[in-house]
C-alpha cells in the first residue's frame, strides 16, 4: 500500500544545511503552496502553538536505517532501534515537532513561527494546532543518552 | 512533488468505525509491517511515549476540506482553517498523537499502547519516542471552542 502525499507549504530561513543543534534562535517563514487558499489559516491566531509535519527532502533514501543503529552515530549511545530515536535517515523521511507562532500572516499566506527544526525548504505535509490536551497526562521517562543528545538542540 | 509513502506497521484495536470520543480507555497494538525488522523496535522500552504518524485511511479524498469548516461542523463552533483544527478531512489525511508504552513484545513485533486516536487497522507511517525537550516551553493558549471540543475525547 502506497501513500502519496503532497507539500502543503514549504519552511523558509537561514539554515541552508542539515545540522544537528541550535534551532531555537533561527526563525523561520511557513509559506503555503499557491494551489491552497489562505482561508485554511483563518482563525490560526487563536492558538499559541503548531504541530509540523515536514519531511526530511535532504535525506537520500539510500542511507535510511530500517533497524537500527547509534543515534548521531555516536558509538558511546547505545544501538537503538530506527522508532527509538528521531534520527533523520528513517522510513518514510517524516519530521515532526511543535512551534510557536510568532504570527500568522493570512494575507501574505505565511505563518512565522519560533523553534522549527528543519531547513530551508522543507517540505511542510501538515500542520495542526496544539491542544492542550494532546499533551501527555503521565509521567515522561527516556533514557540518559536522548538527554544529552538534546542538550544543546534548541 | 508528489511523496510517496508507505506504512511501517497498523494499528489493531476494538474500534472499527470512525468515532470522536472516548479514545483513553481502549488499549491499541501496533504490529510492525511483515517488511520491517523487529530490530527496529530496539530499546524503545526505555521510553514511556511515542509520538505516531499514522494515515486516516476511511477518509474519502472527495470529502477533504482544503479552506475552512467548523470543527465537528457544529455550526456553534467559528469556522476554522482546517490548518487551525484537527479535523480528520484534511489535507494529506495525516494524524499525530502521543501515546503511552504499555509494553514493547520485540518478539511479536508489537508496542502495546494506550491513548492511541485511530481505528483498527490504521496504517501507522512513523514512530518516535517523545523527549521532553521536544514539548512546549512557553504558555499555550487555545480558543474555547476547542477546549469544549476535547472535553470526551479520551
Amino acid at each position: 500500500m502506497n501513500i502519496t502525499v503532497k507539500p502543503i507549504a514549504v519552511a523558509h530561513n537561514s539554515r541552508r544545511s542539515p545540522q544537528d543543534d541550535d534551532w531555537a534562535r533561527i526563525p523561520t517563514r511557513i509559506v503555503l503552496e499557491s494551489d491552497v487558499p489562505a482561508e485554511s489559516l483563518a482563525g490560526m491566531d487563536t492558538f499559541s502553538h503548531l504541530e509540523i509535519i515536514y519531511y526530511f527532502h535532504m535525506q537520500p533514501e539510500n542511507g535510511i536505517v530500517t533497524g537500527s543503529d547509534h543515534p548521531r552515530e555516536n558509538t558511546t549511545w547505545p544501538k537503538m532501534g530506527i522508532f527509538a530515536q528521531r534520527k533523520k535517515a528513517r522510513p518514510n523521511r517524516l519530521g515532526a515537532t511543535i512551534v510557536e507562532i510568532d504570527h500568522v500572516d493570512v494575507t501574505e499566506r505565511t505563518i512565522h513561527v519560533r523553534r522549527f527544526d528543519g531547513i530551508d525548504g522543507t517540505p511542510v505535509l501538515d500542520i495542526k494546532p496544539l491542544m492542550r490536551e494532546f499533551l501527555p497526562v503521565s509521567e515522561i521517562r527516556q533514557p540518559g543518552w536522548s538527554t544529552e543528545l538534546m542538550r544543546d538542540y534548541w
